[in-house]
């Protein structure tokens, strides 16, 4: 893991880094004071478009004294794209569309081999940045893909509750693999979110294994989650990972 | 309307009345400051069962400055029974025995005629307690039976915000209704609630016509909120009480 740029703003010190040869950011809370529990914030790719975004919920989260990091997912940013996933967007897209049902084998081909990639290098990030000064345990996943969450609260003891964005498309697989996740868990899900499959978000929150769960469903499209989310996403991962 | 006893808690002081033959419950902060926001406690009839969970909820909300209030419900508690009523509910009880659907003509039978008389009493209780010192508006409604507090937002200005329990069947004609409410909402639902139809709560939060309209679903059955949700509603209220 490489350092590549800082930049001391108020309440975080933001740091781009790389691992191997993905991308990614930490944020620290400062003043920097006991070891900080580290959220990590999945989002649908493109680093430098979701920089707003993340940065704020970053900074948000920086407020009950936790750190953040994320990585640029596979075939987003920078990264190289893959053929195979690519078709399979574009499959999606065109069936979006033509308001065709979006057809399971898509979804596996666009999805799954995300997770493949993905899950394993957030885990090889959790290996790089617990040891660094000024972070401590537990982790949390805090985000999109949900598909990632899932299998990462599956897979990775460390993760001990995660806040899951129920706006993605999610393969049969990933929601039979829901029921193995044990992990206290908070979804949001935006009701009106026109890309998305309200049905299907129900359906993995009611597969989700995991004894404490509670969904926040709110009014409006996929970007449109209401400020006091974050208050509640703040006061969930205090409950959890204190 | 007549005060029958009072009671001087740490936190709240706690007045028993009678509203002509209503009888009913005031919780006012303890010290008393400013005037209170009065948030009305909605629940399924009983005042004397329900009143450690009642109580507990009204003391919760002091903590905020929020007085609370509630009555009993017709044919509850000490009042008159309604032969029709004690019918609807014995016929409720032998479908759900049975494992039949819940007939929508039960349903009706049960839940409209509490509505068409609980409402005007709970109007008539805010003419009598705002202009009591110490209590002053908004008007907050809080808990179940869901199809009184759907009905009282749509009917009653002096009501801002509800926080609504979805555990309780619904007629179609109180879904209809829902799209008429546009205050801000907050729905409570439990998840593995076995004396409630899940899509049919669903379906109300769906219908509700309410811009700012948030859904807490959490796992565990009717009586199993959580205590964090407690501490949501002090904030929903706030939000909208001040």
């Amino acid at each position: 893991m490489r350092f590549t740029s800082e930049q001391h703003l108020d309440d975080v010190l933001e740091r781009r880094f790389t691992l191997g040869d993905v991308p990614g950011i930490l944020w620290t809370p400062r003043p920097a004071s006991a070891p900080a529990p580290l959220i990590l914030v999945g989002h649908p790719g493109g680093l430098d478009r979701m920089h707003p975004r993340l940065a704020a919920r970053a900074r948000h989260a920086a407020r009950e004294g936790f750190a953040s990091a994320t990585l640029e997912l596979p075939g987003a940013g920078e990264r190289p794209r893959s053929a195979d996933a690519e078709q399979a967007r574009a499959d999606l897209q065109r069936a979006l569309a033509a308001g065709d049902r979006v057809d399971d084998g898509i979804v596996d081909r666009l999805v799954l081999p995300l997770v493949e990639q993905a899950v394993p290098e957030w885990r090889a990030a959790l290996d790089a940045l617990l040891p660094l000064p000024g972070l401590g345990g537990p982790v949390g996943y805090s985000g999109g893909v949900v598909s990632i969450g899932v299998r990462l609260a599956v897979v990775e003891p460390r993760i001990t509750a995660a806040l899951l964005f129920a706006g993605s498309y999610v393969p049969r697989v990933i929601v039979e693999e829901a029921r193995q996740v044990h992990i206290p868990l908070l979804v949001l899900l935006q009701w009106d979110d026109e890309g998305n499959d309200r049905q299907m978000a129900l359906d993995l929150f009611d597969a989700l294994g995991s004894r404490e769960k509670t969904l926040h469903a709110n009014t409006g499209g996929h970007t449109g989650v209401p400020w006091f989310e974050g208050d509640d996403a703040n006061r969930f991962f205090a409950r959890h990972l204190r």
